[in-house]
């Protein structure tokens, strides 16, 4: 899996910080742009966090080369709808290499490993002679497994990948998803060091787990008895 | 594949008109309810597809269950973005049937027909016997072919089951999202005639057929010297 | 201010409740349909809500009608963008009556009460004169008042119902946006009792106050000590 | 007005070049980047467009701080929900400016001009008054006319900026949005000149004019015989 920040809004931080604070100000907001010190910044954007308002989040967009992911997990990154995709299309594209993803609970089980390979390579095979004889690509990938690997683009604002990676990266989500929305935090943190450390699971931000049971980083709302 | 209508906006053509008319009325929305004949929304209708004024179609809402179709096609359905999906979870449910889709191409080759139920059958005993021995559904399912069925429930609105549709009925679109979208109009076309009548490739909407080939119906814009 | 549910999805709570349960189980929706009682379907909801799982409150749309709220409220209103509108156009409707908001404000204050009553009257009485003297409505509009009243239709879903609610029913909202979700929440209330019950301010869901100042129903988080 | 593009995607059209040929390219995105010409793009962005195929212009998106609109045009832009606004609050800010539009059929009729500007001091005057009273701002603002200037911060993607400009620039748009979407194009004609160039009236996109009666550009569908 390999995630690469390809373009993203300049500034993003200071782009939400001016958009927030001209919300709630008579100056205008090109003016704004000159006055906000790093420092007011990160505290504005700590108050929006803390407080919920959120939408300000949304200027600021980045955009996402995503390779080497299954088709499992494209399938999952895709039900989030407020973002924006392109996919390397299976109908117009020869599923050309041997490139496939291999769960860590396959791969640690040498019995099995060896099946799934070959399960794949035979699959993998005949998706080949298929395409060999006519039949289009669109129809002899129905064959292929759904490890097979794809890669997008993915353009998301900021507010998106805070909810994103708040179900994405708690412990319940599938192990891909998550490493998936590691990388792009990881991403994300080269360039706007703050924004990218806010992007945590649910729980950190709730200060309780709403899952029926926790992985044990907060307690659930019952135990902790907040309510 | 098994399409059902199980629920819409009670007389959703009428709720169109009646939102349509009320933006451009000084009588109450309300009022309006009872006093547009069935030919007076149908007219309504026409003139707002004519003109391009789409957005009254968003109050009228349909549900979908949707049976029997491949995660190829799952995967394409949910990229229309302005829509509610609930998929089956392949993370909680165990894939127990035999349940897969043939592509017709595969289907009128005998001699792929047999080395693909093969395969699909192989594929699935593997993930079964990794299923038996531990390994989550989660991660057995990336052996499965994408050829594997899975079930939705799915909330369209009018506006975006015209877009959807004249995508998606254009000969261009995959012939199993084709007869997914057939089976959408046709249920449609129960409870509301003219709406269902009006889900039909864009090609019936532009005049001319945008895409580099037409398929014969509507010349493309080029032929047809329309600019 | 008048709202009225004019529509909406068919035992709205039962299609959320099929859709979420057909998710997690290998039984078809359709059939799911006939076998959940009222009580499983109330658990259903109400484990959807204390974990966050709120998509399949999607599958529910309901349309209101809403007459006679100022275009201050309706400006607010459709700033959540994940619901359908139809406003009357000042456009292209002639702004007949003298129907203008008060708020309670003005209401409260004599001295003000007259002047803020006359300033509407001579504002509406140059309305009337400029578009006698044939200015486009579009245009003579400008004088108006904010207070001007407005109707639209409305169809939004439960999910975003529940989003919306949680802003606006909070004691930090305005008076007339407030008064406008009270009234979405009663009309909800007679068709759909709990789902009804459970649009209700942000602090409900959260277990505690995320503004800088509590109202006093809810602690902060910072003096409820969660973190 | 003032408009005035603050931020956006760099590169823009590069970026939807190489989102739109990954899609169907088995080569990697990142090392598309590096590979298109300056007339590739072009050749593609014009491909994209002729075809109809619009997902890969939300790729880039541009931020905009726009000043000194009215508070009806304002409502009218929101209606466009692709999009993220930041809006200066008139609750929380004093309107403390005599800052109005005056539509120019307004500006034209000296006789009513007067009365306008008369009509827009006495209502701010009162709005000041009751200010000093105590009256909160956002109570206060129901007497001020919709005239009443405004600012936002807007981050649009370039495939709704291709939406709204087929609408906003058409002739039948209201001349203070079709001046504000003018001041866009402008501004995106500067870091973008292909894609500037192609926000135009949304006749030149089909051929045709859609609407009731034509201005005179493109005849109407009727009129052309096209269907």
């Amino acid at each position: 899996m390999q995630v690469t920040l390809v373009s993203y809004t300049p500034n993003p931080e200071l782009t939400i910080a001016v958009a927030a604070r001209s919300s709630a100000s008579s100056l205008s907001a090109a003016k704004l742009w000159d006055t906000l010190s790093l420092r007011q910044v990160e505290n504005l954007l700590k108050q929006l966090l803390e407080s919920g308002h959120l939408s300000p989040f949304e200027h600021a967009n980045f955009t996402f080369v995503i390779e080497g992911i299954s088709r499992v997990t494209s399938h999952q990154l895709v039900r989030h709808r407020i973002a924006s995709y392109t996919q390397q299309s299976q109908r117009y594209v020869n599923v050309k290499g041997h490139s496939y993803v291999t769960p860590p609970t396959v791969l640690s089980r040498p019995e099995f490993l060896i099946k799934y390979q070959q399960a794949i390579e035979s699959a993998h095979k005949l998706y080949c002679d298929m395409v060999e004889a006519g039949i289009p690509y669109e129809d002899a990938r129905y064959i292929l497994p759904q490890a097979v690997e794809t890669q997008l683009v993915m353009t998301m604002n900021a507010r998106e990948l805070l909810h994103a990676c708040s179900l994405r990266l708690c412990l319940r989500a599938q192990w891909e998803i998550m490493e998936l929305f590691g990388r792009i935090k990881s991403e994300v943190e080269k360039v706007a060091s703050y924004l990218g450390s806010e992007l945590k699971p649910k729980c950190y931000r709730l200060g309780y787990c709403d899952e029926r049971e926790s992985c044990g980083i907060f307690a659930t709302r019952t135990a902790a008895g907040t309510k």
